[in-house]
């Protein structure tokens, strides 16, 4: 496989056909519904655009890197030989009986336009319809990275549903305990080293074996008082539910 | 201030003294409950040691590094001069009526006893009882690390509570996150890399500028796919909990 048409220009999408172009990969085409974001990454990659899927040129690979609610209806509108999504939830069988190759690229991180970022450490999730185009599709994501796993649909969901839990709720506990700082006029920064600590401690030891803290130590007078510091209703019920958890399990 | 006593020898007691004598201070002896953690501590300070808090000796300063619920029995029966503890909730009223000069040094990281840290990053927080055992105080963390912060209870209270948010509690989602990766065989680091970006985004934004996830994009079909995919009440209460509520947010 060689050459790529690239549906999509948002974070993902601009961030791989940035680093298939790097790895001598050509990029023919790209769509995007918004013509100005077709147009802007394309001009990037110094290829051709269109935001119209009956134009879309041939090419030994389609890449579908829109939003997930976006695949079902550019897949009624588009033929291609040989196509893959990098959803973390949409199933493989959604190309079923429409195309001859078809498969998925996921890459499990978060991507920004305007960052670029480096793949090589990237873990690629792969999966596909056959051997032979899995092995297409393994040959490309070990190009991009050290890290090509070959997994299957379910096994896809968990992956996204666990980075739900490890990233976007990690994301909004953080939030939380911005906000508490803020109303003391103190700086997130302060947490800073302890939190890069505690992921430090996660690369080298099952979280669960790490765990510290009150709720850990059942430490009822730290978490009533931490009850009480708190006036939001709703940082209460987090509070307690999470506390109420990490104390069964130690029981 | 020259001379240290240390009350505790766990881990942020052994890291503290570490530390301290590194940076010229006189650590005169340890003090722990347990004679073997005691001796131990001590020999690798290369000082004397004690499990009789009425045998502590004279120092320029007192450390109570001890877990919190030990504090209050310590200071009954001690006398110093000058005496500071490092809990992140426990008010400095404890010492009040008892001591000259007291304080609290309270260093917000993590610590292992075996894993030696460099201190120079990590935020230490300040609070004395008068001026002058406060520009002691500020002196010494000084020599320890680049970010001295002067706080009062409430403020360190409050930076406790966000710590728990930060780290404890995200160490439970990791943990969730594991289990649901366990399950079908596939090793936590496929989130590493993850994890360790949303950190450093973390680092250079606001957390509720860059949270991201079906939540935030209020993508229903995904948050019922997800909830499908989790067998445990447990970990539904969770993600129902926390996607509700920055559902709300956005809203």
């Amino acid at each position: 496989m060689h050459s790529v048409v690239m549906i999509g220009s948002g974070n993902l999408a601009t961030q791989l056909a940035i680093q298939l172009k790097k790895n001598k990969f050509l990029i023919k085409q790209v769509y995007s519904r918004n013509l100005t974001n077709a147009k802007s990454l394309a001009s990037l990659l110094n290829t051709e655009y269109t935001n119209n899927l009956s134009k879309l040129f041939d090419a030994d690979l389609t890449i579908i890197a829109t939003k997930d609610s976006a695949i079902e209806e550019v897949l009624t509108k588009i033929n291609s030989n040989s196509i893959v999504h990098t959803s973390g939830t949409t199933s493989l069988d959604i190309f079923e009986n429409r195309f001859k190759n078809y498969g998925v690229i996921y890459p499990v991180q978060t991507f920004k336009k305007n960052i670029e970022i480096d793949f090589s450490k990237i873990p690629i999730c792969v999966e596909a319809s056959n051997k032979n185009f899995l092995s297409d599709l393994i040959l490309l994501s070990k190009k991009l990275s050290e890290k090509v796993i070959k997994i299957n649909s379910d096994q896809r969901k968990k992956i996204h549903l666990a980075a739900v839990f490890s990233c976007n709720f990690t994301n909004y506990l953080f939030t939380i305990a911005y906000e508490i700082l803020e109303n003391e006029n103190i700086d997130f920064s302060i947490l800073h080293p302890l939190i890069q600590k505690s992921i430090d401690n996660l690369k080298t030891n099952q979280p669960s074996k790490i765990q510290t803290g009150p709720a850990k130590r059942k430490d009822l007078n730290i978490i009533n008082e931490h009850i009480n510091l708190m006036s939001f209703k709703e940082y209460k019920e987090i509070y307690n539910l999470i506390t109420d958890n990490i104390i069964k399990r130690n029981e």
